[in-house]
């Protein structure tokens, strides 16, 4: 396994005592850097004419690591390690949404009107004429972010508890970005119809249903029923968000080699529901040649262990990924890491594009092949171009919601990614910069406005 | 049908423009009065030199004599009526809860602390040791708020949308009286089968579960099988919240007669959900003489027609609400307005207790008897006495996440109202004040203390 760079992801708070003399101070930082700790701030907490406490913040590569750089302090003479704390576990207790009011409420009118009897005159509004509820209740912003549990993160099946943060996690996102009111529903249930049928049973207090982390292929056709069966946008981030941000980085990227959609041959590696999701935008998009891959190698015609999902996309080539990327023009991996060879990627035709995006350790170290490829892309933040949905899903269900679209069009998805490209302006544009920061503050107004005039061209806005 | 007095829940606010003479804002005033209108605040908004704008903020009685006030100040000459507006419409505009991030969300690595990579490590800690999701995630304090929309407050069954008003005004109070996070569940069926599976499913992300006007008798039997079928407390409100609220005004209301409550015989008139309830826990009370009644009067065990719930409590006599309440020292209604007369008040033993609590109109009006009672209260904020629900939700499910209860047994709900009855001092106690206000800010901690010590008595705390 690829060592990590350190990252805020295992990153440390040290609390240390050390005497007020020159050169302490000095020799805890050579500790920390000595043993590979990347420190962050240094805050004073207390001084006195002896001793001062200060708490460091260090990032570390891997628990392990972190453990190691503990120890490294630890075991320096005259310092006192005071305490020491995960971050990311400290920032996690309790939480990390919360359900506010947007009304006052400390008075006998104030409920009067928020609750009883006042709010028996809303209720009735909305039976009279049910349109209301848009109007008159948080549903018009309020998205679930629905999950089972089957496919957490890269982690696999962790079930509905563990996968809790994540939905946490993406609410955050939400607010943060598009400022959607988005609530975490868990499933403790894996099975197709039930969760089909819960989600159903729920749906009058959303606005809209983000899908997440449901394993492939049960994915599919959870989708599928929802979006029949609801009036309201259904989107599974794991399949659209991902397929989105791709095609738009993709625009961006063949500019710079000079190459067009419907021309080069792009090899998906990877055939879960992000692959799949990927392959039918690209189709749409205008691409001809694609093949995918799974761990078997090439999806071929002559194989008879496809899935339903899988057939769509079988060519008549055969063989394994090495031999799908001889003369390829594109690699997209959504797979798993190190699958990928530098002697792989000189196989492939003039000015490669590799978007390396298995998480957290990506297909190939980008270090291995900067000199190799034209365009490189990762799902990590440390490295250039990162693939990451929040600049997706945000805009498309601020899009959706403010136009109550009744469902997310494939239009609605190819506008996204348009958009998402046209955040990078020519003069910026270069092979470490073909898509914007998700810190751009443009992104997600530019991919609502987007989204929401493909909606009202498919007519699917109200 | 009764008039009501003016109330916040009518409330309209009033642009006017007036020109500056003397008598012109007092001619406004007059105006409003003479058709009934309490005013409240007025704003100036702008001035020049001839004329003034100014808010008026008015009470109604209904929504026809909000129409009647407006009417009345077009019609005077000079003034113009700018805008008008229903306050509580007004706020609800939007709806009343939205999602807030407890962190920040502004660099890189919150991102990848409070989301991937470093959520992945939580949601492995969550899976090695499933107790943690109480602690690393927002479930330790999440109460889901789950309607059918079947009974929505006195109205019907109104269904899932018309609902949520209310479920989202719950939330508020939760958060306000006791910083629970609630969110609103209503749900798109009303097939008890399918609620609960419904309800099961969603269950990992909350600590809690309050249902809330859910019809009898289906409320029974959901509220039975989710407390065998999970392992957070299940609490429903309509049922509990009203018993133990009335319970603690009882405790109170008896001391003043000096009478106890194993000698009383108490008239519950309305055997729906919050009529069983109050039943029950006034039996495990240590009440002996309880004698129900519907509407087609006494539950007798000559009677053919009583469901399971109701045959519980069938007595030997017979005979309607009026020969039911002949002798006897309390009546509680649960019922419907005016069924109570001031004869049938009367015919009942000395210092009657009558709680009226038909909502938002009485069994009777307070007015018409109060030379007649001994002790009167009712479910409105504008008379004394109001038996109100958040004197109890709040602080029982603060108590229960607390200690992390299992379930919510009958002996916390007796220490809730004993808790609620401590609240009103001995000095303080008397017929207008049995009951803690609403906005007494000991409430929800007093009971929270003592369902949590309750709790743990049982052996159900964590």
């Amino acid at each position: 396994m690829v060592d990590l760079n350190p990252s805020a992801s295992f990153s440390l708070k040290i609390k240390i005592e050390i005497p007020n003399r020159p050169g302490t101070l000095a020799s805890v930082i050579k500790a920390i850097a000595d043993v590979g700790g990347s420190l962050g701030d240094i805050a004073i907490l207390q001084q006195n004419l002896k001793f001062t406490q200060r708490e460091l913040t260090v990032d570390a590569s891997s628990s392990e690591h972190a453990e190691k750089i503990i120890a490294a302090v630890q075991q320096l003479s005259d310092i006192k390690v005071i305490s020491f704390s995960d971050r990311t576990f400290a920032l996690h207790q309790g939480g990390k949404i919360k359900i506010e009011s947007k009304l006052p409420l400390k008075s006998q009118s104030d409920l009067a009107m928020a609750y009883t009897p006042g709010v028996g005159r809303i209720c009735k509004a909305i039976a009279q004429e049910p349109e209301q509820v848009f109007s008159l209740t948080a549903k018009s912003n309020m998205v679930a972010v629905v999950t089972d549990g089957s496919a957490v993160l890269g982690l696999g099946n962790l079930g509905a508890e563990a996968a809790l943060p994540v939905m946490e996690g993406k609410a955050l996102l939400f607010k943060e970005f598009a400022g959607v009111d988005a609530f975490p529903i868990c499933l403790d249930t894996q099975d197709t119809e039930q969760i089909i049928a819960t989600v159903k049973n729920i749906a009058p207090v959303f606005g809209g249903i983000n899908l997440e982390d449901i394993s492939a292929p049960r994915c599919f056709e959870i989708e599928r029923r929802l979006r029949e069966e609801l009036n309201i946008p259904v989107f599974h981030d794991d399949q659209h968000g991902t397929a989105i941000v791709v095609l738009g980085a993709l625009y961006n990227a063949l500019k710079l080699v000079n190459k067009a959609l419907s021309e080069v041959r792009i090899i998906i590696n990877g055939a879960g529901a992000a692959g799949v999701a990927i392959a039918r935008l690209l189709r749409k998009a205008g691409v001809n040649q694609i093949w995918m891959c799974d761990s078997k190698g090439i999806l071929s015609t002559q194989r008879s262990d496809l899935t339903v999902q899988k057939q769509e996309f079988a060519v008549e080539a055969t063989g394994t990924l090495a031999d799908a990327l001889k003369g390829a023009d594109i690699f997209l991996g959504v797979s798993v890491p190190g699958c990928l060879s530098p002697e792989m990627i000189d196989s492939m035709a003039d000015k490669p594009i590799v978007f390396a995006m298995a998480n957290p350790i990506p297909e190939i170290q980008p270090e291995l092949v900067y000199d190799r490829v034209a365009v490189m892309a990762t799902g990590r933040s440390d490295y250039p171009n990162q693939i990451n949905n929040v600049l997706a899903f945000p805009g498309v269900f601020r899009g959706a919601l403010n136009c109550r679209a009744s469902e997310v069009t494939t239009n609605m998805y190819l506008e996204a990614a348009k958009a998402i490209a046209s955040l990078v302006s020519p003069t910026d544009l270069d092979s470490e910069h073909i898509i914007p920061s998700v810190f751009n503050p443009k992104v997600a107004s530019t991919v609502a406005k987007a989204v929401q005039l493909a909606a009202e061209n498919d007519g699917v806005a109200c």
